[in-house]
């Protein structure tokens, strides 16, 4: 068994709107900074022991598709790397 | 003036509980799962224009000071990608 960290981005799928994002751009606005956009997402570093990479990710998958991330309104994607 | 997005990954520093961290870990144990560590963190990608890379990065900072993290619990960290 190897120690891997994979990192899980769960982000809104395009077109769900996101009201904290709005007020977070709104913010910066008013604070003289200018951007076009502005979108956040949830980031979740899962330390974990598993036989190889591809498994740490298909694992990693499925605590995305049964907790982390809400299918209907969320995507997702999955990095793997050997824990330092 | 270039398209840029900076995102920005805001984290808890070292040794500042993070209890909903801590209850999703749980969660997920309680489904079957095993891990050693889970951390959670906070991205914002910032659509801007600015002359460079290093203007943009400048002003992502100023950002992040300003609004998007704490420095008394965050640290963080920025990169900058060319927009699409």
């Amino acid at each position: 068994m190897t120690a891997f960290t994979a990192t899980v981005t769960v982000r809104l799928k395009r077109g769900v709107l996101d009201p904290e994002a709005e007020t977070t751009q709104r913010s910066l606005e008013r604070l003289g900074f200018d951007l076009n956009d502005l979108r956040s997402a949830d980031v979740f570093e899962l330390d974990l022991d598993a036989d190889s990479a591809d498994d740490a990710a298909e694992r990693a998958e499925e605590m995305a598709e049964r907790l982390l991330a809400n299918p209907t309104i969320h995507d997702y994607d999955i990095e793997v790397a050997q824990a330092e």
